[in-house]
């Protein structure tokens, strides 16, 4: 963790890159797993999972059995954690879907705009060493308040061709029951062009290896809707003389052991403060599973020094933070120049993991600086809006030669028209 | 205009194709404007002016005399329904502008939502046969709701290498300064990259011509927002006995003379009305100015009868079309039943002109059935959401042992550990 003190502005886009790797160009191969989807359907599905995966599915849609006996599975207290969790996701995400606006801009002009689900959605769910069951969470709460009809799941097998049982209890928890033992780009691909087996959906939510970040990518380009650009995960704190230190070190390696290419970036007024927690992160390290992973990550990340107040609020919107710790004596002045973050977590007993999984904010978040123009994951992403207007013959007299002026002003005649012929009408029809 | 009577179900998908042609793969083209863009900046946008547009610019930017002496080439008349129309749609986005959700979902587990403004945004205002002034209205009026801070417009130039002067005071009247003489593939790379000239920016919104899709679509490989996928526009009527075959017949030109790809369908239960519509049409035809863009495009159009309303609904919602005007003795039942659409218009005196220019609605919608997964542009699209969240040391002792829990059945011990720590210390305080 390399420490940078009061770098010049010049050098603040290059402090702002993530570690992310330039990602090879994995497009002919998206390409390739596609074209196969499209022309074999299932069968392609099979084939890659076995390439990729090294696993034979034989079933590729979880049986009702395996939905029903996976309850058993999962401790009581794992449940009921899960439980606590989902309810406080849920009464976060509730109060998110709001009325659409209704306003009659002119007398006789009545405009309004309702909300309406996206019918068909497809989840993903990485699977790799561990089963995220929160991500599912995350998503499929959401997406249960839009009032998606149709959500399906994504998620790799493990070695043994199965689906963790959490992330089957998890599933059934949120009411789905059209979970896919498929992953990586074979299953964006089935989700984009739909199978036998998978129906194709309007829109894929989740995060992905570098694979399915292409594969989405491409799927784009076919017309499918996808909730944002992922990248590897990355955390910001902003802490002062003020912050304990352990609970920083703590924090900056809950991120890291993410992945390699995690980003952690302390941001401090205060030199005292890189000394104490760099050498308490060392200790730390040693008593995390993930330790190698958390190195790594540690390699490619920074402790930033600014003495003034102004350049840290600053250059912690130049760098746009997944997720933003703010921990000093002086959080709300900091809080209040929030522009470009996904999730904040204020004061010293706020730690990330408590978004991660249970507080009640969504974890699916922009990072690599998409804070910038992405929002995380909201009922919002669920839904559409649509507009709807109704005219009377007296609010088409008064707004129609409104509109013809500015059609003709467009050379659109035929648009002036569609008003002219209606104004005639209601004058004859007062004759 | 082809008619079609109860179509059957697998005929459906093809029923609902659009008029566009397949487009050429365009990101040679794309890439190589892109790439000349980065490294020779203006240089390369005067270049590819030049070449694309036949016109000669040396100030890309427009001059502040140009944008005072604007106002004096617009006539009152269109100035004051331009005025009228930027109230009405002022008012109608107004009041989407939506304060964040709050909610604390445990004792001492407070979460909350802000909505930032994306600080730099492109809007893209077409050239071509006519000044879209209304594009821009549609644009610069939300952007200026949410608050952005940064709005530049990019307008392909004249002939002369000038730009229309409605397109310049529509532009003033919004409060926009920064506007340049560029468009097609140049504008967007200008806005992705940034020139000397024409700063980046996080998000670019607005229409365009297949060159300007493709370059958008390849902006969001390089990390830029885009508002959605573009294509023709397109106007789907659901009319029964009771319509006046005069104003659908009108209403069905005022679409077709966008464009030769644009695509109109008249959905109905009767064949008298596609009798009387089709007649009419050929004489309304007659007399607009753009006979010729009108006439091709509704040689892909069509008209579809259904018997049954319920298979009227189902139709419209598997076309999903941009814009739906709902013209029946029946209004509310189709109405109710709208699932997927950008914007609906309903009754006998409410064309679809209306929300191109005046009523209030946004024009900028998805085409070619993205309404089943995307909105038209609203305040929203201008916005991001933020969370935030802060839990005092009681709501993390009641909130810590869940999230211990679900981070170590993820195998994710650092993200217990973080809460550890801090239950440890309140555990201490208490001592």
């Amino acid at each position: 963790m390399k420490t940078i003190r009061e770098p010049s502005k010049d050098t603040w886009a290059s402090l702002c890159t993530r570690g992310t790797k330039p990602m090879k160009d994995l497009e002919p191969m998206v390409r390739e797993v596609f074209n196969a989807i499209a022309e074999e359907g299932d069968e392609a599905l099979r084939h890659y999972t076995r390439k990729f995966d090294n696993v034979e599915v034989s079933d590729l849609k979880v049986s009702a059995d395996e939905l029903s006996s996976a309850e058993d599975q999962v401790s009581e207290e794992l449940k009921s954690a899960i439980s606590l969790a989902k309810e406080n996701i849920y009464a976060f995400h509730k109060v998110q879907k709001v009325e659409g606006a209704h306003v009659e801009t002119m007398p006789g002009v009545s405009c309004w705009q309702t909300f309406q689900p996206i019918e068909k959605i497809g989840l993903y769910i990485p699977g790799g060493t561990a089963p995220l069951f929160s991500t599912l969470l995350m998503l499929a709460i959401p997406a249960a308040i839009a009032g998606c009809q149709e959500i399906r799941i994504c998620t790799p097998p493990g070695k043994d061709g199965k689906i963790d049982p959490v992330v089957l209890y998890a599933a059934k928890l949120c009411g789905i029951n059209s979970i896919y033992k498929v992953g990586g780009i074979q299953a964006i691909g089935a989700m984009t062009y739909g199978t036998k087996t998978i129906p194709a959906v309007y829109k894929i939510f989740g995060p992905g290896n570098q694979y399915v970040t292409a594969a989405k990518n491409y799927a784009t380009q076919l017309g499918v809707a996808i909730d944002m650009p992922a990248g590897p995960s990355e955390l910001m704190i902003i802490a002062d003389d003020s912050a304990n230190p352990e609970f920083i070190a703590a924090d900056l390696l809950s991120q890291a052991e993410h992945g390699p290419d995690s980003q952690v970036i302390l941001l401090t007024p205060s030199q005292n403060i890189i000394e104490r927690v760099k050498s308490i992160v060392s200790e730390q390290l040693e008593n995390i599973p993930r330790k190698e992973v958390a190195s790594q990550a540690l390699q490619h990340s920074r402790a930033v020094l600014f003495t003034d107040k102004e350049q840290i609020a600053e250059f912690m919107n130049e760098y746009a933070p997944e997720h933003l710790i703010i921990n000093t004596q002086e959080d709300t002045f900091y809080k209040d120049r929030v522009r470009n973050a996904g999730s904040v977590f204020l004061g010293p007993y706020t730690p990330e993991s408590a978004g991660d999984y249970a507080s009640g904010t969504n974890h699916t978040l922009p990072t690599n600086g998409y804070a910038k123009q992405f929002s995380g994951v909201t009922v919002q992403a669920f839904l559409k809006s649509i507009t709807f207007q109704e005219i009377t013959p007296k609010g088409l007299e008064a707004i129609g030669p409104i509109i013809e002026t500015m059609a003709a002003a467009e050379k659109l005649e035929g648009h002036k028209n569609a008003v002219s012929v209606r104004l005639d009408a209601i004058k004859k029809s007062k004759e």
